[in-house]
């Protein structure tokens, strides 16, 4: 595999496009590979899974897709003989994906069992989000490992929300969204250079795959700030100092030095350099000057 | 003000309606006062907003409203003639809305400069989250309390997500969703319980406007977990230790004793019943047991 791993994306293949076999995946660069079923790896994560039949306990509901992880079968048969492992190289690369936030490509082939699969060949389904992983003794009697994977893709507007089925309209109603954690490609490289440590407190929320962290914009995307998704404008916080951050209760001077709360500084990496006018954006929405 | 506060949908009163003055809003217990913008308390949250003209710096896109406070206005000429303050009582409800996720009910009246206001009278908006507050200077010159409202009524699937405009379609393309978390009314109880105190490591995460915790169900709600939406089936936890316990980098035995975590035991209230099934569903689905 000497090409390099693509998230997200690829430009001309849009959703719904067909392909006639693996080679034509290929060659698109949507998968590297002609046989595996994920395209990914422990450190980077996975970008992309094929649904292809091969498990009998997948689900798909066309918006949120319940995905069985890989090993344990024969190779012969098949058939599953032994217990799934999270340290499996496919299960562990869904994992970091799922911890990083990375969008996974979906294709669904023909022999995959659902309604949304192509009658022949293979068909680009979009991106999608893996929101939970657990693990579960499957129709085999083995452990399997199991992934929720809800679509993100340029529909989402349409789609996203339809998460509770008809039974849980009611449930669904009682339901608010307290925060939504957004993150970016941006955000991942400054999570990567503090190591997914928090600027503030140091610590990293461990969790099977590595480490969580959140990247949390100092002046904020979108409507009324208009921040900037750049460098200079992100930082490494553990999902505590996020929110403290995001509502204010601490600030930051221009020389790192924190306002608002008991320990003094903000850890800075030396190539880690920040808009000192996105700071005082922060300070003042804050009522910290 | 005898009547207690309601927060969320009313019923018999659907987004659209039409009311011909204060009179008919107070009678319909969508706000129960005559005069002010906003119904609410510091204790228990803002229940509505009623938008009325009545500050020049108010932004109204529909789906996204930016809402400035109360306070700090002459109460004859109605012009800003100092400070507002976030420890004003209707401005600290609307952070206590934001801190714990309630819906606020919004209502337009006529004199509300938007395209989405009645012609005459007031017209019922449905509910919106309280995303994000703070402070700038407004055309006035004095400070001025913002807050920013996403719809998040029954119409949520079509909304939700325009919140970048089209200037900013090239961020939102680049923005992956990390986590969202949800709350529900049972989850608020729990938390008061609590009194917004992890029970896992006993922080609070401080907010101008009290404290923040969320909400964490132990077998989760929705598809494929099903699980219920009770008091015997919920948490109250900070953020870092929420993304733990739905990663499962920890669990928690019948006796509360926790599992992968070097802290040993869960903080559990005496009126706080944990169905053990539960308990058990989470050891499982991560490999605990």
């Amino acid at each position: 595999m000497s090409k390099p791993i693509i998230f997200g994306e690829i430009e001309g293949f849009q959703e719904g496009h067909l392909f006639k076999n693996r080679q034509e995946i290929m060659d698109s660069n949507l998968h590297r590979t002609l046989q595996a079923g994920i395209d990914g790896n422990i450190k980077e994560g996975a970008s992309v899974i094929i649904l292809s039949g091969g498990y009998e306990d997948d689900v798909d509901n066309g918006n949120e897709i319940i995905y069985t992880g890989a090993g344990g079968n024969d190779s012969n048969t098949k058939k599953q003989i032994e217990d799934q492992s999270w340290s499996n190289r496919s299960n562990a690369a869904l994992l970091v994906s799922m911890d990083q936030g990375l969008a996974v490509r979906v294709i669904r082939g023909e022999k995959h069992k659902s309604l949304y699969s192509p009658k022949e060949g293979y068909k680009y389904a979009g991106l999608y989000s893996v929101v939970d992983a657990w693990e579960e003794i499957g129709k085999s009697g083995f452990k399997v490992c199991r992934f929720l994977l809800r679509y993100s893709g340029s529909q989402l507007t349409d789609n996203l929300f339809q998460e509770f089925n008809s039974k849980q309209q009611k449930i669904r109603k009682e339901t608010v969204i307290l925060r939504i954690v957004r993150d970016t490609k941006i955000a991942v490289e400054i999570k990567k250079l503090y190591d997914f440590k928090c600027q503030i407190c140091n610590i990293s929320i461990p969790t099977k795959s590595g480490h969580y962290a959140e990247g949390a914009h100092i002046k904020p995307l979108g409507m009324p700030h208009d921040g900037e998704d750049s460098i200079d404008n992100i930082l490494c916080l553990c999902p505590n100092h996020h929110v403290m951050f995001d509502k204010g209760t601490f600030s930051i001077l221009d020389n790192y030095e924190l306002i608002g709360h008991e320990n003094g500084i903000l850890f800075i990496h030396k190539n880690h350099k920040i808009k000192p006018s996105n700071l005082q954006y922060h300070r003042k929405a804050h009522g910290y000057e």
